[in-house]
């Protein structure tokens, strides 16, 4: 039943009063309260879990159960008929026990961790909201807000002038810039297809993130046709490798239209040379879309974004705020230095959906431009984070986590039982091998090293049921299997870092 | 600084006793005193303006502003130095004040509506776990609880044993299932592009959603090879034009290979014929793809389900939660009726990410099978509502909204001064005119419609600029513009259908 009231709302935009007819639901109050009181005890549980825990080291990063374990902790069946409030309450309890604390300090397992208060914040507000960013229309705060937080980041890549869009993920980002660049190219394209075009080649290097590969298969192209480029000791592209590979391609009639470099790759940290890329892209009139996801965080410090030399050269910069910058998973953004290519790329201006008859100028219809229909509104969360700590904020953010990777570099260099991958220090990646002891004392060759690989995924397995601390590891090629350590959340701290080594040690005595 | 402390931790797993040591935060204990007094209030501020404010119909759906006016009224800059919690709250109160409550039983205006408050516990929590869903290891009781979620799901489209994935968005899912019909019929193309292939085109109806051609676009088949199919009068494909089509098609040595039919189109609601459209795809072995994206979610009622009879039939389901279920936005999954696809079409095994020497058995990893590398765990969220639902509680809210439908369509039906657009209602969609005072009387042909096309603009506007009620409108082709409304939240009472057609009466008097 619903019981009229009545409403005296000035309507502000129009400035007239008038006494408008409305409803409040009567009967339903006493649900309304369980639901609030559900939603109370949610934001408890949550906070208790993740938040409180987050600071506290003596709590496990971790309870380690199989999936199959968990399916038998956990009544996860859907049924004909629902449950009270509270058993939901006992149930969600449950799956934050079996979830892995990712705001925990010594979480070093992802090139993402931490839980940042106003990140989390902006994140909650955001449900609240619960829209689409496709038009001003229903996002509007939400999409100047957007706009400005694009601005501001545009200014650090040297891009301005230019546009961007948040999207759900970093390889989401690199997605958009191979088909921008495709359609900048080949215009045509976007009506008519690649068929019939030249074989459209890309490149990237051989420790490039694996979006590249996957996105051009995705695009069409194959990923055959994303080609590797050598990389350097520190895992650096080889600049002359990559034109060595261009003039190939096209000696083969092939089209070259596509370069990711990398701001950081994903298990060295390391940072492309981009100003002799840029050079030879030039030469050759090809789109240098740069993969800043991890690296990018790096133009916030006034002392670390020399790492980005050159990327104000690039034509398009993918950057993950999720990453080292700690915003919520996920807020991700790709900016271009051109503006109106988006919407050259991806227009589509259906009349459901994008009207030009508005009481608003619609350019503000962030959706006209992009591929996809519904959005979440990301930017949002990290502009409060921004507001919040302002660029001197995450500068110090960054800087800490830099000195903190210095730190632990500076600990398995001094320490006789640990072996860095590569010598030098570029980022958070601290990639390192452990020697247990009984291969001490060995001749240090590559027997040696392949030794040391086959003990990571013991330790790491070790440390992972134990639950104190969650750590990945890698191979590359010609490298064995070391732990690819990296530093991203700014609550870590120098003993979380000799806790790190003391827990290998103590996991591998054995060994 | 660091105070060590000494946990006794019994690690279960491994049912071991034993001493470690670990640490507690000392200094910044009243900073994180700061940090949840700010969560809280961010929480509490949440509450007010969104779900409480959801109940009362005494407040507006929007204060409308233009992007300027906003500009003006917030101070959007990001700037070197942080604010206080103080301002940073105030900051987001703005933000709130200047955005649309889409959980307001008086927002019609899109495909979504309602802020349930399950989902939205659902969504704080996701929040406070923020993790990434491609690996088992850090998020393992999300990853079982997607994989039930998609089981689920999977008996209500007839695809029991096959397979799906939660996505950002509807227009992903359909993008995933045009690449992985591409991949099935033409496996090579992952590695060698579709370059050298026959033209791929695929096929929609005309009134199916827009992301059909962007998709063919982006994918590299072009829009112009997304070759519309004519519909009937009620919005429904039609099978004969489809075969006409694909016969054509083949005639010019093209390779039919993807159909989108939709269970309920973006503006009339429809659903085409599956059966016949299966028939048609069988016989030249083309994937048929249902993008039941809105309409999806007939399937949970009894009395409904029949709109989706032969989607059994098809390949690929793509299906909203986030729509008529009421999940929050984002919650948007694909189903497959083959199993192990996914992975066929997108796998690359990169070892940072994925290795197989782990305490679990690896293929729960989910990101093995899938384009995104970082994903949210959206199944959760779907799973908190339909815990406490059940399966009867989604039946009861999708026969509401039908039933509110009807009665709209009744409402408008026996109003001398509205016009339906479509004589039989099929979903929640109702489409319809009004006839102002200066058009009562007139003979009602083309140029009639014509006219009554031209008010719509105006008076949403009127209404948008008010505040008290949102509604979508459209044109279709040789349909002049019209309302469309759509009815998705469940809280939404026949008086607030009243209240619509009244508010537009009130707004048209003087036209």
């Amino acid at each position: 039943m619903i019981l009229n009231c009545y409403f005296q709302g000035i309507l502000r935009s129009q400035q007239i009063r008038q006494v408008i007819k409305c409803g409040r639901m009567a009967s339903s109050k006493a649900s309304h309260a369980e639901e609030d009181k559900f939603l109370k005890d949610v934001f408890d549980l949550s906070m208790r879990q993740t938040v409180q825990k987050s600071r506290d080291r003596c709590t496990p990063v971790l309870n380690f159960r199989t999936p199959q374990e968990i399916q038998g902790r956990i009544d996860l069946g859907l049924h004909p008929a629902g449950e009270s409030n509270g058993e939901v309450l006992k149930l969600c309890e449950k799956v934050f026990e079996n979830s892995v604390n990712t705001g925990h300090p010594r979480f070093f397992n992802q090139l993402f961790a931490g839980l940042d208060s106003y990140g989390f914040a902006g994140s909650i507000m955001l449900d609240a909201l619960n829209t689409q960013g496709h038009t001003y229309e229903i996002s509007p705060a939400l999409t100047v807000i957007e706009l400005e937080v694009v601005k501001h980041m545009l200014k650090f890549v040297g891009y301005e002038g230019g546009e961007g869009t948040f999207n759900p993920g970093g390889s989401y980002s690199n997605m958009l810039a191979m088909n921008v660049a495709r359609i900048r190219n080949f215009p045509d394209s976007k009506v008519t297809g690649v068929s019939g075009l030249p074989l459209l080649v890309n490149f990237c290097s051989e420790q490039s993130h694996y979006s590249a590969q996957k996105n051009s298969a995705l695009l069409g192209f194959g990923e055959a046709n994303c080609k590797p480029v050598k990389c350097d000791e520190r895992g650096k592209m080889i600049p002359e490798d990559l034109e060595k590979s261009i003039l190939e391609a096209k000696e083969k009639g092939a089209a070259p239209f596509f370069v990711t470099a990398t701001a950081g790759t994903t298990v060295l940290g390391a940072f492309d040379p981009f100003n002799e890329i840029a050079d030879i892209c030039e030469r050759h009139n090809i789109w240098l879309h740069v993969d800043g996801a991890w690296g990018g965080s790096a133009l916030l410090s006034e002392k670390h974004k020399h790492l980005c030399n050159g990327v104000e050269r690039s034509d398009s910069f993918a950057w993950n705020p999720h990453k080292l910058m700690a915003a919520p998973v996920q807020t991700s953004v790709l900016l271009l230095k051109e503006k109106d290519l988006l919407r050259k790329s991806h227009s589509l201006n259906v009349p459901y959906l994008f009207q030009d008859d508005k009481p608003y100028d619609t350019s503000y219809d962030l959706g006209r431009s992009l591929v996809a229909c519904g959005r979440k509104c990301d930017a949002f969360k990290l502009w409060v984070m921004w507001k919040s700590r302002g660029d001197s904020g995450f500068e110090k953010q960054i800087d800490k986590a830099l000195d903190n990777a210095k730190y632990l570099t500076e600990a398995v260099k001094n320490h006789p039982h640990f072996r860095l991958v590569i010598p030098e220090l570029e980022f958070t990646n601290v990639p390192f091998w452990y020697v247990p002891p009984s291969l001490r004392g060995e001749t240090e060759n590559e027997e040696f090293f392949t030794k040391l690989g086959k003990i990571v995924p013991i330790v790491k397995k070790r440390m992972q049921i134990s639950g104190l601390v969650l750590v990945g590891y890698t191979s590359l090629p010609n490298i064995p299997t070391f732990f690819r350590m990296t530093i991203a959340n700014e609550q870590v701290e120098k003993e979380d870092l000799d806790f790190l080594l003391a827990e290998i040690e103590r996991n591998a005595a054995d060994l």
